[in-house]
């Protein structure tokens, strides 16, 4: 264990180079010789120097971080968007902190609580479905703010085409020659999430389209909800041929219901999902795939080029949604759609 | 939107206190009246103030972060355990820097290529699986270390006894009357798992206590191995009537090609997982628990323990496991076990 840490000036002696050149190496500069680049690199590694950030950011300003705020950390999706975005900000030698709001999320102020000034130049949300309010909060801050799976004029955005997503899968139910299609929803008491009102309202659109009048049901997020909502309508007077969640994670807890109730997936009723979750291929559930690992390198990409002011702060950028056909999906007995 | 942001000398101003005390209101020390902490904390609020890390750090050595090191950010676990370790710095009030090693775990001299000298005041590592050279190297960056997910003498580590987890899990098999007990587990090419070895020799010693021979299969990790391990089960000349799998993940794989074959869940074959992964409760998967959000918030509060000189670097913290049984194992047909 060395006491003393290896200073720039150390690194450059043991390379035999000047300090500015040691300096742009390590800032990741131009105009530096291949065979001298990695000259600095070799003894830097060997003197196991790394640029101090603190020290660094008082020449230029930055601090070499970017902070990606999320409500919560625990669910599959979340991990999925910080792998991309982590890809995407070593990429640019940009540090990661990340910031789970959760239950503050409810609270008034919540932006403020967060220690964002000074300690990152720039902030992605993550499915946060800021009000318009908390985004002016968020520029308070004074560093650039990426939002992910939200679409706000006039500021930078990644996110998916909710509704069109919606309704492709509601038409590939329609188009399987079902008619009696419900629709899952996840019910919260907090605030609205505007990816769930365009969904439903995708899932309607498609219906109106078909000439049929839309049935949804809404009940708490995840497995609980799934097994609420199956359970009702599998109560009703006629039950439904084909149901579409609003999550993978109600589709399954609606799959687990099936399964125990001992109606068959897809023979008795049709189901699917939307989020192409980790574990939706282990059930077999068609889905509708929303790539947050490619929408997370996206939104960290789109953050390191309007740092390097290569990209506008107003850039949309719309992530395709794609439909993964699996074994969950099929025509009703007795259709007159495609399948027959 | 301000164009400047706020000093604490203006929010020293605005609250009617010296710079002093706004700065002991900020750190959180004590003798500071109730009212005018209020106060302070207050006019810091309406100011969107929030201490710079960069200038608190040139006073007190410290960065106030700390990093958190993850092979890979996708799997449902490192999500868990996230959330653990960021709600224990958050109380802290210490950031989070994240840091995808992936890839480049293979590539020596990783430890090296991560900017976290001086760039954090703690370590935390995720299932790293740390060789002793690379315990080294982490040393060189000059902050305490905390292992998770490995047992190492000597170092903070927080952890599960993996090898009693499986032999529990292999003696819930044994009791229900099952004697042909398969067990599937990872092989990795890259580098061998501690925890993968503990698991195996767990359920190797539970097979011996009862005078079994231990059989286990190994293919590659995730659902694809459990589908391939599985597959030549099934094709065994007398396939096992229980299956221990080293994963909820590889479980779930090898459940698909159970269901697929038409091979009834417990009728025929008992399944049984580890990790109780988020969605083994939809497959009604027995597992053996292993709480990674306690063990997140475990070692959070380790690592603060440790920065505020509460809790020494060679603390080891052992995490329970529990076994979860849900509708994935029963007794063989036939059986002499406990439930006949």
């Amino acid at each position: 264990m060395s006491s003393q840490p290896a200073s720039m000036r150390d690194v450059a002696h043991r390379a035999g180079v000047s300090l500015s050149t040691v300096s742009r190496v390590l800032r990741g500069a131009p105009g530096v010789a291949p065979d001298v680049r990695l000259r600095v690199q070799r003894a830097a590694d060997e003197l196991s120097y790394v640029v101090s950030r603190n020290a660094s950011g008082l020449v230029t300003g930055r601090t070499g971080r970017v902070a990606v705020v999320v409500p919560f950390l625990q669910p599959w999706f979340f991990g999925v968007v910080l792998s991309g975005v982590s890809d995407a900000l070593r990429e640019a030698d940009l540090d990661m902190l990340v910031y789970q709001v959760g239950e503050t999320r409810a609270r008034e102020g919540w932006t403020r609580a967060l220690p964002l000034r000074r300690n990152s130049d720039a902030v992605v949300t993550v499915s946060m479905d800021l009000s318009e309010d908390e985004c002016h909060r968020l520029d308070d801050v004074g560093v650039p703010v990426v939002l992910v799976g939200q679409c706000v004029p006039g500021r930078a955005s990644v996110y998916i085409d909710d509704r069109a997503g919606a309704a492709g899968a509601t038409r590939h139910l329609l188009n399987l020659g079902h008619t009696r299609i419900a629709y899952i929803g996840a019910r919260r008491e907090e605030w609205s999430s505007t990816s769930s009102r365009h969904r439903l309202e995708g899932y309607g659109a498609a219906m109106a389209t078909a000439g049929l009048a839309p049935w949804s049901v809404g009940k708490a997020t995840g497995h609980a909800g799934g097994e609420l909502a199956m359970g009702e309508l599998l109560s009703d007077q006629d039950p439904p041929t084909a149901v579409l969640a609003e999550f993978d994670d109600i589709a399954m807890g609606a799959h687990r219901i099936l399964r125990r109730s001992g109606v068959r997936v897809p023979g008795s009723i049709s189901l699917m999902g939307f989020d192409n979750h980790d574990a939706a291929a282990v059930l077999d559930l068609t889905t509708v795939d929303q790539a947050p690992y490619d929408t997370g390198l996206a939104a960290g990409r789109l953050t390191v080029g309007i740092l390097d002011g290569k990209a506008r702060t107003d850039t949309h950028v719309e992530m395709p949604t794609q439909i993964i056909l699996r074994q969950s999906t099929a025509a009703p007995r007795g259709a007159r759609g495609l399948s027959t």
